[in-house]
Parts: C-alpha cells; structure tokens; sequence
C-alpha cells in the first residue's frame, strides 16, 4: 500500500466514524500535510481517491466537503408478473430506442453499448488493419456454417472459465449474441408454442418470440436470485411450455448472478419436465466477482441447455461475433442458422479469434470489469444524491446495467418522452416485458465514462423523477412503493 | 483492333466457313507469318486468343487443330413441377453442399462462390486495411437498424442502373442476401402461408420457407424467358398465394433473364391478385448485356416489390453485406431484421460503402462481367466435347452458373457420390425443388478459372454421366429425353 493510500484510508475511517460528518468541510491540503508529515501531492492524491469513491467532494475554490449521504435504496423486491402465457407487443418502443442509437447529441443512458474507448482494446485495431494487409482471400469468401475454425478453438477455451469442456466442434458461430438466441429459440420452438422467461427480460428475446409467432409466460424474478423457480415450477405444471429462457450470469436488466445451487435446481426442473433451457451469457464474462461464475450448461449432462453467447459486450458489438452450444439441438440449429443468415461475416471472425488467440482478452476483459464496477460505483452515489426517496435501485454483479423501480404510479414513458428536450434518452421497463408491464421502471447503463454530463444527466433525471412523482401525487421523502414491506427508504 | 486481333478475326471466319475444318491442321506458325507479312508474335497472339475462345486447340508437338464441334445440346424445355403447394424437404442435402465447401482439395463445381483473386479487388484489401488504422470507434460498435448511412447512399446510387430512384432511406441492410431472403420472407407471411416459386429455384430461399413453415408451390419455368406467367395466373387463382419469389435476373440457377415485358406482366399479375414479390437481384448485376437489365422493383408503384440483393456474388461473399428494398413492409422488415441479427457487422459495410465510393466497383464489376462471359465460352465447348448426347444445357446471359438437364431416369445424388473419389463435388438438381424433383439435373459453376484441372475434372464428369446414362439404358448417342419435342441433339 503506498503512502497516499494509507492516509485515504485513514481519512475514508474517519469519514464512516462520523469524525468529519456529512457535508463538512474537510481540511486544506496544506494542513494535512503538516499533520501528516507527507508532500502536498500525497494529501492531494489521497484526496483525488476519496473524490473518486465519492466519499468527497471538491467545491471550486473551497476545498473538499464530505459528500452528503442518503441511505441506500432497498433493492426491488421480488416481481410479479401476470401469470399466463401473452403475446408480446412493444415492438414500436424497442424500434424508438434503436433509433436513437444514431442521434450522436443524444446521451443514451438506456442503451446496451459497452465502452469502446479503452487501452486494451488498441491489438484489436491492428489485428484488423494487418488481415486487410494479409489479402487471406478466405476473409472474401464464405465460411463454414459452422464458423471459422480458429475462432471456435479459441472460443471452446474461453469456456473452460465458465465450466464448459467443450471441442470446436460443440460451438456454432452466430451473428452476434442475437441470432444465437433467435436460432436456439426457432430451434426448439414452433409458432404457437409458449416460453417461459425471466421478468424483467431482454427485449431483444422477447421480440425474437414475437417474430416467431411464439407467447411468452413471465416468471417473478428477483433480483438478487434470479428466477423464482417455485413460480416456474408452478407455470411448468399448468402450461405446455417449450422452453426456458435464462441470463443467469449478470442479469439484463436486473445485473444478478443466480447461485449455483439455483442454477442446478433449474436445470433439474427442466429434466423433470423436459423442457430446454436457452442460456444467455452474453453478459458472463463481465461479473465483478473472480473467478467468473459458471454457467448451467456447465451442469448439462443430456444437452438441453443451449448456450448463448458474443463478443458484443466484451469486446465490440459492431464485430457482430457471437456463438450457440445448442447440445443436442445441433442440427435445427445449424438449419436455423443457414435460413437466417447463410454465414457469418469472415473477418470480423479472424480479427475476434487472433485478439483472442494473442493473449489481449483476459488483459481486456480485466480492465473492463474494474473499470464498470467502479463506474458502477460512482453511478449508484449519484443517483441515490439526485433521485428522490421512494425508488428502489438494483445492486448489479456484474455488466453494466442498472434497474431502477419507481413507485407504481409513475410513467416512464411519459418521463422519456420529457427527456427528449434535455437530448436525453433512458431504456423505458416496459421495453423488458411482454405485456408492457414495468412502466414505472427504467433501466440505466454504467457503460459510458462518467462525465460532468453524466452527472448533469442524473440531476436532470432525478429532478424530472422527482417531479413526475410529486405531480403524480406520491412522496419523495418516504418510499411508498415497498413501505407495506418494511423496506422504506429514508433520506438521513 | 490490334494487328493480332484482326488476324485471329480472319482465321476465325475462315473456320466458320470451313475453309479449315473440324479436327484439321492449321498452317504453322511461320507459314501464316509470311503468308500475312506479320511477326512470329502476332501469329502466336492470334492462335492463343483462338485458342481462348475454343476455335483451336494445341497438340503437343504438331501445333494447332480446329477443334472439333458436337452440335450444341438442346435447352431444357418448360419444367413441369407438381401444381401443388408442398411442404419442402432436401434440408440434408443442402448440408451436405455447405459441408463440401471446407474441403479444401475437393474441386467444387456446384458452390455459389464468385471468383475472389481478381486484381479488380485489390483496392478493398487496401480499404480493409486503412479502417483498421483509422480507428473510427463506430467500426466497433452496433450500426443503426437500417444500416450504416454512407453505405445506403451508394446503393441508392447503384440501384439507378437497375432502373430503380431510391433514397438511402428506402435501403434496409442486411447480413448478406440470404438474410435479406429471410426477412422478407418472414416480414410477409405466417406460418402454414404459401408462395410461389420458380421452379427450378434457389435452395436458400426454398430452405428459408421451410423453416418459417411456409408451403411452396412450384411454377413452371422456361430456361429462356423465366417462370411461367400462365401457370402462375392459374396457381393464383386455384390457391390463397401470399407472394412471388423470382430471381428475374441472371436466375439461379437457369442463367435467364426475363424479358422487360414479362416483368411488368409479373407485377401486373402481382397486383390483381394483391400478394407481394420478392425479387432476389443477387447475379442482376452480372448480366453479360450492357446496360444491365431493370428490376421489377423499378416498375413498383404501390411498395409490393421488396428487392433483395448482395455484394456477395459481385465484390465478397464473406462481407455478409447484403440489402432489401422493403417497400410498404419496411415496418415488418425492420423488425424481422432485428429478431434475427439485431443488426449487420459495421465494418465490412464501411468497406462496401468505401469500396463502391472510391469508384472501384465499376471497374470491377466491367472485369468479372467479361470474366464470366468468357469462362462460359471455355466451360460450354469443354461440356460439349466431354458429354454425352442427350443432355440439355442452359444459355445463361449473366452470372456463373450452368444446369444441365440428364434424362429423367439419371440420378445426380448417385453420380456426385461416384464423384467423392476424384474429389469432385457437383450441385445436386434436387436441391433446387421443394420436394426433390430434378435429381436427373446439376448445377455447375464457371466462376473459378478454367485449369487443367477444371477441364479434367469435366471430362470425368462427361464420363461418369456417360456410363450412368448407359447403365440407365439410355442411348448417349442421340437424345432421348426431348426426341418427341423435336429437340434432338446429334454428334457432327
């Protein structure tokens, strides 16, 4: 521990103590220098630490102030969702939020994109830049159904760290994370038949069960434990269902890891009723905690969980590399594949096997998920500063999505439309449910650097959440939403 | 018109008028140059572009022969598919197909696969190249839903030539032609729906249907003038048909391109039944004739024409960049897109766009016109010379495919299995028909330049279809296939 550590330490104990409270001023850089016998630039760099973990604040020409402090929001409790098979609807908003993906003066806090800015990701470049030099005319060609050989190699390796042993020969490549859920979907289920999913889920999954003609049955999730798998038992014993749609490893939107005991207990429930399981990993690799949790393939012993994958929110979405192991489903989903798509692009296939192959994704991938975890961080202060009482907040474990409940009353569309002035842009909940339920809900990315406008977003947010909560009739200074079950939050 | 040019024109002439004959010798080398007062060099040019264009062939050490002609085979006549919607099959075989296309050392003469070492495509390895060093972080991430901008203005631009006036937002871009097949598909009809198609038609497209439970009813079709409007008028009247699938242009795989009038009586009948067209222009732009044929879209003017295309065939398959032209399904399109793949790779669309902008694709598409043309030239007399009697052969007036037309009882699946040991690999006929007709039919492809190789491997070929017509009792010395039509085809 260096010597600027040690000293943030100190002042981080006596902060948590109650020594210096909250909103005091804390002392200049020169006397903590003296007191502490160290350089100015030690005190200042242990004061850039604590800014950082915002236990502080500097205010121009005043010094640091310790950052005023509410109490932490309860987590949303467990959901309920209606319990029947639906036909999906929300096409419309999901297709409003794509679209804005393009307004470049637009800070879009609801979208999915990960960072594309760091250091670690520079090989990438030159891989790509040295396949266009190579002139490899298989880059030009078609490729193998199955995907680029090297990459499946790379990709069966990658696996081991979420518990799978697998040979190229298990992995299928697709177009990105998508089309290996929508061929292991098409895979197992024809139009008509019912899906059981997670609720909130991804709206991507639930516009592939529409497009198929397929309904959708959602099963209260909470969010610290994922699927509630006596709801699903339940669902299971009423309804024909086909399958089982899961993001157990850093849930989107909900940002929970399921246990292991609950991811066995699910894959259990699916041999019982011999239902398969579709397993989107997408967000896997990117948990804060190490080694990364295991996936249920990894329990798989009779090929039922499909499990799917990408670089998208690893490496680069825009690569379009993504990959099913669809066990013994392997034939209807190559067929799916081929209907859908013929082939993946080569290149961006090369390029992700060589980033990979050269050792950069491990370095990468580190650095990213420090790198969210801290913004996630740094995201959770702000908005339990600048949102009113009454909201519940999820503690994700990974990725970088954050969901946040407004008591039952608020709209977020309406919010979203608001925004729109402010060239502001959330993920409205209802895009995460089949029957656009959770309008009260919206969810945040942690993705993008934090910068003085993220924060100047979240004040904007939280004030426009404050006053459609007031308009709306509801208290901001006592939670409401969960208050019958004890689980108010307060500010201090 | 070069000195060696002319001379090779007056030789030609001279053999067409049998003033040299089949199988005589030409006069040496440094007779005719004496004879016509020009150098060793021009006679030599001369004989080497005769040569190319299979007027003459060398002997090893006793010079040039005219080569000796067989009356050219008949084209196949109207096919006659069941006038039925069937449910489709042949999903193995297709398989087996793309499986072929990784064994490196088999020659395969029925894959779709342009020819990829042109130097015409030498400046998109240098444009591949240069956005690796440009890192434009765009290239990494999710593209728009309709595609990467740049990339729609310069299909735009490039759909005049087809006779179409679009702006780039009238342009979806998709993940080659085969997904821009599929979503149109799919953006159409509903499961347990019919569509009519060519028939002989493309496996895709037929496998595309298959897997959204869409019926097919095969139409028949000319190998001159395309699918039958006749029997299309009396399918749509007999059955509830939601759409039209053709591939008007340079047709996979019977090579014709429909006449301008029977387009616009195709739309015309499209219109007063009111089901949509999907009008699959992947070879359109290889047509041999200049300028290149319209498209049915470009007489569209109620949107029920959704124009499908790629690069795939033109520039490079492994780009996956292809595009539909949805017209009054934009809406269904988009979303179809998004349940499938969300959206296409950025980069390779950056390389397209960047490609066609810089000006290179002309010149490249001038080059693999005449390219084709010419090894259509060289592969017709060589499948002449090495066949039987009794075979049809398609005229194709643009793209690189070829379909040879065996009598009934012959069987491809057999013969491309006897072909396994010499490592030759054929596209089987039953793959183009819902329900395995055309077994006694192939596809060749002449987009790969003509070696010894190719011609050895069409001498085996000519012989094993030889010796299984002989098996079959079938005469191989005059046709017996279409005798009754009065479509003999005799050896000189």
């Amino acid at each position: 521990m260096t010597r600027y550590q040690r000293l943030a330490g100190l002042l981080a104990e006596r902060i948590e103590q109650g020594l210096y409270q909250s909103g005091e001023r804390l002392p200049s850089v020169r006397i903590l220098s003296t007191e502490h016998g160290v350089s100015i630039s030690t005190v200042q760099q242990a004061y850039h630490l604590l800014e950082e973990r915002q236990l502080i604040a500097p205010q121009p020409r005043s010094g640091y102030f310790v950052t005023p402090r509410k109490a932490e929001p309860p987590v949303p409790a467990l959901t309920r969702p209606a319990q029947r098979p639906v036909e999906i609807t929300q096409w419309d908003a999901v297709l409003e939020l794509l679209n804005a993906r393009q307004e470049k003066d637009i800070l879009q806090l609801g979208s999915g994109m990960p960072d594309l800015n760091q250091p670690t990701l520079k090989p990438l470049w030159k891989i790509m830049s040295r396949l266009g030099q190579q002139q490899d005319v298989r880059m030009l060609n078609y490729d193998n159904i199955y995907g680029v050989p090297e990459l499946r190699e790379q990709i069966a390796r990658l696996a081991i760290d979420g518990g799978c042993h697998l040979t190229p020969d298990d992995i299928v490549i697709t177009t990105g994370c998508h089309e290996a859920l929508s061929v292991s979907i098409r895979a197992i289920c024809q139009p008509g038949d019912i899906v059981a999913v997670e609720s909130p889920t991804f709206h991507g999954t639930m516009q592939s069960l529409r497009g198929f003609g397929i309904k959708a049955i959602e099963i209260p999730t909470d969010s610290g434990t994922g699927i509630s798998l006596e709801a699903l038992e339940l669902a299971l014993e009423q309804w024909p269902i086909k399958a089982v749609v899961v993001v157990p490893n850093c849930n989107n939107p909900l940002g929970f890891i399921m246990p292991e005991s609950r991811k066995r207990a699910l894959l259990a429930l699916a041999q019982r009723f011999d239902v398969a399981i579709v397993e989107d990993d997408v967000y896997g690799e990117l948990a804060y905690e190490y080694p990364r949790p295991v996936t249920i393939k990894s329990f798989d012993d009779d090929g039922r969980v499909l499990l799917c994958s990408s670089f998208s929110k690893t490496v680069a979405p825009g690569l379009r590399v993504g990959w099913v192991v669809p066990g013994r489903y392997l034939d209807r989903v190559l067929h799916m594949k081929y209907i859908v798509t013929g082939s993946t692009a080569t290149q961006t296939q090369m390029a992700a096997a060589e980033f990979v192959r050269q050792g950069h994704y491990p370095a990468h991938l580190r650095r990213m998920r420090q790198y969210y975890q801290r913004n996630l961080e740094i995201f959770t202060h702000w908005v339990r500063h600048f949102f009113p009482c009454g909201i519940c907040v999820t503690r994700p474990q990974g990725g970088f999505l954050m969901w946040i409940e407004l008591p039952e009353a608020f709209d977020a569309v309406k919010l979203n439309k608001a925004l729109q002035e402010a060239k502001l842009q959330i993920a409205v909940g209802s895009l995460f449910s089949a029957s656009g339920k959770y309008r009260n809900c919206l969810r945040l990315s942690y993705a993008q650097p934090f910068t003085e406008r993220t924060g100047k977003a979240l004040e904007i947010l939280g004030a426009a959440v404050e006053r459609a909560m007031e308009r709306c009739g509801l208290s901001v200074h006592a939670g409401p939403s969960h208050e019958q079950e004890g689980r108010v939050s307060e500010r201090e």
